[in-house]
């Protein structure tokens, strides 16, 4: 089976057919965060420090890190991005002991992330297009880490799901030049917005069981997209997730501080018979009694993981 | 494609691949409901006019009637059971004009509601016993109606989802014997519930994916079953429903006057492309946001149901 191994200073997550659906929190990333991104270019992390502790104890398996800053002293990521994503980083590693996923555009970015971070980070992302494979390949052989390969390249993003799948299968074969072994490519088949195009949720999970039957990949996705411009978009995300995870889909980029879609994806594994006991439901249940008495999402998820020890994954502060 | 058609005098519903969910309403049915059977005996007939308007409007598309009642005055359903079915079907028939699902385990109830329903109902059910099937299927070709196929037979319910695909074809081959096609077979694979199988879930979506390319028949389940003893059940409920749709489920035979669940089909339903538009998922986010501004649910609906003319399905009381 394909085994993707994650793996921080002292805990391991497998992506993987037989594994709980990884949820990857997207929340630290100051693209379109304004305010976010004042604060970084103030040297405030506390915004940053929040996002790490909230989305673990939400149920973030693996925390994203984007540092794609566009300060006003500085224009030029090149400069900013990669001396922020070390210090992002760093700061999160001391708070939660969760593996990260290292997220740039900016090649001395990533490079600055994979000296950073502790263990085996996912890196986030090689394409097809040609530059960034010859960019992101060679890092990823040199570093042993596993990446996410997102199936558009050089002519864009096609809206033929078969297109998509041979940029998919292309970066696979030329990672396998590189010595790379499909288990360690996550591939994100591209979700694009129901609302704009009929097929979207059809093609995706046809896509994920070809990508899972073909080639042998775990794959991943901005689950978010699928509800893009549409109205309760949470029960849109609340649906098409299962569907995913039924499709063989085994991760996600997502925000993690949304009690209705993590109600769904726990339910999911439940239903995949990805939950022993059911345990995980049984305790996520107790999460949403409280949330229905009152108590906000983050704060009785909070409760619950400092409850459940050490798998809610906070690390002490250092000293 | 296997289209499995179910009609009432002026409605058509029809159950495949490529159409929405077909929800079966499952409301009225004396069957662990003391108050309603007690109703029923006295001739109050006010909470299946109830259940059959509400749920109608809730999105029912079919209505199951059942007349199972044992009643104090004379317990043998033989006598009993026809003559309230053909009562219970002349009044839902006056009151709304979606098709029916005549549902009992007593042949004559059967003949009786066939005899009673206009249009084209739906029969439930058959099973794999020698008994079951030697009474219903003549019935089935009489009458040219499709008919629901729980895969149990003589030997119970098998926990090996192997035995019970193989009862579901033993019941389609026989059919054919009778004359009957395999697009009149809405094979019922059996749902367990997930908390005391774990592999419930699995076995369910890997069933209905054979049953639809072996045998090519429409499937339903009792999708509720799923859930039974676990804690905030329609959770469970709402991934479930996705995770079967996706799989190939055509219909479920449930409570449509529950917000989660049909909050969670009709977002599958856009998901595989059944809502041209997402013409039902924009006016059912209507139906959400009054319920979120307080507004009970099934009044929601059936503002909602209203608004949109006949769509609604409800039929104006005959003078």
């Amino acid at each position: 089976m394909t085994r993707t191994v994650v793996e921080s200073r002292t805990r391991t997550v497998t992506i993987g057919f037989d594994e709980p659906f990884c949820v990857i929190g997207e929340r630290i990333n100051p693209t379109g965060r304004k305010k976010l991104a004042a604060e970084l270019e103030a040297g405030d992390f506390s915004t940053v420090e929040k996002d790490a502790l909230e989305q673990v104890a939400c149920g973030a398996m693996v925390l994203d890190i984007n540092a794609g800053v566009v300060y006003n002293s500085n224009p030029n990521p090149n400069e900013t991005e990669p001396p922020l994503m070390t210090r992002m980083i760093e700061l999160v590693q001391g708070l939660v002991d969760v593996p990260l996923c290292i997220d740039s555009s900016v090649p001395a970015a990533l490079e600055a992330g994979l000296a950073a971070a502790h263990g085996r980070p996912l890196l986030n992302s090689v394409t097809g297009e040609e530059e960034r494979l010859e960019m992101v390949l060679p890092l990823v052989k040199k570093y042993n880490v596993p990446v996410v390969a997102i199936s558009n390249d050089d002519t864009g993003i096609s809206e033929d799901p078969d297109v998509r799948f041979a940029v998919a299968r292309k970066i696979v074969e030329r990672a396998a030049d590189f010595g790379i072994p499909a288990h360690d490519i996550v591939v994100d088949p591209l979700v694009m917005p129901v609302g704009a195009m009929a097929s979207a949720g059809q093609q995706v999970f046809a896509l994920v069981r070809r990508l899972r039957e073909e080639l042998g990949v775990n794959t991943t996705c901005g689950a978010s997209n699928i509800s893009f411009g549409l109205p309760h978009r949470h029960g849109i995300n609340a649906a098409f997730l299962p569907m995913a995870i039924g499709a063989g889909m085994t991760s996600a980029i997502m925000n993690p501080v949304r009690p209705v879609e993590m109600e769904a994806i726990r339910a999911a594994n439940f239903l995949m018979n990805h939950d022993d006991n059911g345990y995980d439901w049984i305790k996520f249940s107790r999460v949403l009694d409280a949330v229905e008495a009152g108590t906000p999402y983050p704060e009785a998820a909070r409760a619950s993981a400092e409850a459940g020890g050490s798998r809610g994954g906070r690390r002490r502060r250092r000293a």
